[in-house]
């Protein structure tokens, strides 16, 4: 089906390959990804980009002994094609298929597990490091976007690295992006690069080949960069200033340049930057026009594109309560860290750009920012991915709890995200969080109810976490009108037995009742509404009435709400019959959220057995 | 006493003083807080270099309005003493006496708590846009060490400073040191900008007059900058590229200089870098002989200096181990974050340069360079403070737990460190740790056993923690000679009660028991050598034979290690007492570590009395 790509059967093919074959076979790999990705989803954008740079890796390294570290992770889908794992494609992202990052227990081609941001040059100088220390001989190459550049870990690598001067590459592959557009001086440094005089006269004294080539599947818009170009020495005082030696930019879709400067590079015995400039979805028109709805996508039709479900999400919920509570408080600000549209935060840019801070990936800077916007009795919010508030933790502890300052956190994607695996999962927010002191940490059950924990989020005036999950919940509740301090709701009365659930375990909850009532067990049903504080009247009461508890969370149990009921309890000196159910300790691998859920033991069939045993 | 000084009722008055009288009040400010600091202790040298930077501060700028905040917030002392906090110098650092630090709530003047590195320009920033955006009119200045702009969130905020061109002035003050001499890229060019022609050749121009006016109290020992000179208006790329106007360097030892040029600076309306050289320790010989050692003091004799104590910490107890394993174990290499003094790695680093890595302030990328030396089959020890760590735990969660990875994080300074108070009390790192899957926890209880604790370490090649705490021990231990798998230790037998202490709360346990044997309460001590994973067969043995359980330990309950125990029984169904103690739910200020213990309910006395109630 694909005459060069099925004559791949290792890397070390790819170097016998004429330039032509490479053309194509760059070609081929494109529609494998598209016919691929459409079927199964996952990150297309950036895979699209990256094919020909990916290529000339290949041709100039050789991978079972160089080590690459691919930053984010998410652009290694060409390099895990070109390694054997053709045939993973079909499964990829799911439960015990292909990981869509790279993984060290999935191919010994894989150095280095990633998922986050901005990790990559630390990762790729231990490696560097612990080469020179053992004698060894092998290229250490580590593979960034311009968008985690902004990220300050990878500042932190490289000026060390330029200070050591470890011998390793360090390729900027920049596409003008992050997940949306990038944003920080930095993007306009590079922006700088890329329009100086010399870069423009040099591109324009070379013939533009590029446009012979496009195919009918491929398009002819080409934004960036329309000519193929020799690389050009600028002197870069940035990365000169850091003691790098900085070689670039190069066309990243021409493989014959790349290839020639890459086999340069690689001659090179000093700690080297080499700028590349690619375009995010290039050959697939879609993709090139609207790079932030295809950097991650589900299941699509490859003619009509992405259809945006109607479901209403916690995102959305979120972005539109916000942009309706900032009409009438002009107080409100927000911050993303690079996630405007995955956080629902596109429309409150729009309409309150000036209340509106893109920092950039910089999450721990966002905290801070907050904080500082905070003392000043505005009423931040910072609208971020669970995962990803990790990067904050410090920050949170430091700059906004310590002080108790009124940072409002919109922590998206908390629980478990699915297909993007141990990298992405939300599971340990709620442990991260309920461990600082004065913080409050609440979850709704259902989209329709975020305006309340907002607002509630707002009149507080401290530091507050509100924690909800991907996508939308499937069952139908009343939602919240008003949220009372401290106190949990109660979804259905019972008796015997509590469920208390937190966030979007509530649906299960309610499920797991009907299942329990057709056995002629009628649990009550509350929500933990509060997360922290816990409501110690309820718990009182319930412990007085004899009530067996059982705690519901999508995260890990150690350290987590269950966790803190028991220990508040037996603290009050209430012995009650405690049952926590939550995930154990270890991390929770990609597949479908059903399947996880049931693999994890919290679907609604195995809290039903539990609870039956009780 | 102080002729000036004691003139000065509020900073307004510094406005009125005439040069001479602000070069007289920079001399009475050092001999002030060497004489107070001497007495009290609390840090020292960057105190006295920021003396003229402080006055000029106050000559230009009105901080009833304009708003600052200090990096780190060490080298605020001249500042709270010019803004009428002259006699909480007494009791400085004391328990309920004046902080060493920043703090909202002891002063007006005060913007913002700092306490960790790198997040000044962030808060300012949020403060500036909070201006902007409420159409207010005031300064916002950071002032930032160049230790601490290696930091990776000062670099995320410089990138959304320049980006979004927001109002605001970074002074950075370079005095060449972190707390230790400063490493990284970033420090070679700033030391590029200090000896580049331009700034030599103004230098030499202009007469020496420095020396005139140093007294006998005063060295004449200035090493890096021996001139007064005019600021360069240098063409600095590093910051330019990042969007920012850059000024400097000044000689931050000259009033008149700094005065004209933060005058001008304060015209401008765009964000601006102001670079400021000044020495660490200035004006005290022995401080600028010996920064390092000056950096933090405890009480002195100002002139014989500082005698080292020759009790044996943990810190050195830590380095001399490393140094004995990595003699017969070539695999061993180090890592620190700019604090080899404190974490007691100078020797290791003098034996081991090449297998030794100062990262400068960057937690986060320390963390994943060890993971990356970890995957090359090396043993990288991050030796790190305990509050420090916290910015590193989304890295410790993504790149060495995830991928279990061999990095040791040898944690000094775990639980409470006393008189810096909140900001650096170690008393989260059970909580954030014991969350994570994949990792060891570990605890010795005796600076002497850290060696067992380690050899532990390697041979399990995989995540592990090992804390222990600031200083010393009061209690004679036999030391642990062996760690055996997940097991804890029997320190002294007992019945009816168990008293299960993590690390430096053993001396406490052991000292409970002797007080309980006295009222014939004979409990068992047991050392919880591992805090994670808990010994479930000690656990289930105890429960068994119908103990009660208390659990202590130098940490917050919630998340904790009694707060696992707990869930761990109830999870095994194992019904029996248990008390945590522990720290309740809030930041723990500065003071002496007794008192704290004491205020906090875990000194000896207040738990005997708890346990008598049981």
């Amino acid at each position: 089906m694909y005459k060069i790509l099925d004559s791949i059967r290792n890397p070390e093919d790819i170097k016998n390959k004429s330039l032509d074959e490479l053309t194509i076979l760059s070609d081929e790999i494109r529609l494998f990804l598209l016919e691929n990705i459409s079927k199964t989803g996952g990150h297309l954008g950036s895979n699209l980009g990256i094919v020909e740079l990916t290529l000339s890796l290949f041709h100039t390294f050789d991978f079972k002994k160089d080590k690459i570290v691919f930053d984010v992770g998410h652009q290694c889908y060409p390099y895990k094609l070109l390694t054997g794992r053709k045939d993973g494609f079909e499964n990829l992202r799911q439960y015990n298929g292909m990981s869509g990052f790279p993984k060290r227990n999935e191919s010994p081609y894989d150095y280095f597990d990633t998922g986050h941001s901005s990790n990559s040059i630390s990762a790729a100088l231990g490696m560097a490091r612990a080469r020179d220390i053992k004698k060894e001989d092998y290229h250490v190459i580590a593979i960034i976007g311009d968008g985690a550049l902004t990220g300050g870990e990878a500042f932190e690598a490289l000026n060390d690295l330029g200070f050591h001067k470890t011998k390793m590459l360090v390729i900027l592959n920049d596409n003008g992006m992050a997940i949306s557009k990038n944003v920080g001086g930095m993007s306009n440094y590079l922006t700088h690069v890329r329009i100086s005089p010399n870069y423009n006269r040099l591109r324009k004294k070379i013939k533009n080949k590029l446009n012979k080539k496009e195919s009918n599947v491929f398009t002819k818009a080409i934004r960036k960069i329309k000519d193929s170009f020799r690389e050009l020495f600028i002197n870069s005082m940035f990365f000169d200033d850091l003691g790098l030696r900085y070689i670039g930019p190069v066309d990243g879709h021409n493989i014959k340049e790349l290839n020639r400067v890459m086999m340069q590079v690689a001659e090179l015995d000093e700690p080297v930057v080499l700028h590349v400039i690619t375009e995010k979805g290039r050959g697939y028109k879609p993709a090139m026009n609207n790079p932030n709805l295809y950097h991650g996508v589900g299941k699509f039709n490859l003619v009509t594109g992405i259809q945006k479900s109607n479901k209403l999400t916690y995102s959305d919920a979120f972005g539109k309560a916000l942009v309706r509570l900032a009409e009438k408080d002009s107080k409100i600000v927000a911050i993303t860290a690079a996630m405007a549209d995955g956080t629902g935060l596109e429309e409150f840019a729009s309409k309150y750009p000036k209340r509106f801070f893109d920092v950039g990936i910089a999450e721990g800077h966002a905290v801070t920012l907050a904080a500082g916007l905070g003392t000043s009795h505005l009423k931040p919010v910072f609208a971020v991915y669970s995962t990803f508030l990790q990067r904050g933790f410090d920050q949170i502890v430091h700059d906004v709890c310590m002080q108790e300052l009124p940072v409002v956190f919109a922590i998206d994607r908390a629980g478990l995200v699915g297909n993007d695996g141990e990298t992405h999962q939300g599971v340990f927010d709620i442990s991260y969080l309920s461990m600082i002191p004065n913080i409050t940490v609440l979850a709704p059950k259902c989209p329709e109810e975020i305006e309340a924990f907002l607002t509630y989020a707002f009149f507080l005036s401290k530091p507050v976490a509100i924690r909800y999950p991907r996508g939308s919940t499937n069952y139908q509740f009343e939602p919240l009108k008003e949220i009372r301090m401290n106190h949990w709701d109660i979804l259905a009365d019972g008796k015997d037995i509590a469920l208390i659930a937190v966030g979007n375990m509530c649906s299960i909850a309610m499920q797991v009742k009907e299942e329990l009532e057709k056995n002629h067990i009628y649990p009550m049903v509350v929500q933990a509404t509060f997360i922290k504080p816990l409501d110690i009247k309820m718990l009182k009461e319930l412990a007085k009435q004899n009530y067996k508890i059982v705690t519901l969370e999508d995260g890990n149990l150690i350290g987590g709400f269950g966790s803190e009921v028991l220990r508040t309890m037996n603290d009050l000196g209430l012995s009650i019959k405690i049952i926590n159910i939550g995930y154990e300790d270890h991390f929770i691998s990609h597949g479908n959220v059903d399947i996880l859920y049931e693999k994890n033991g919290i679907d609604v069939n195995s809290i039903v057995q539990k609870i039956k045993k009780l």
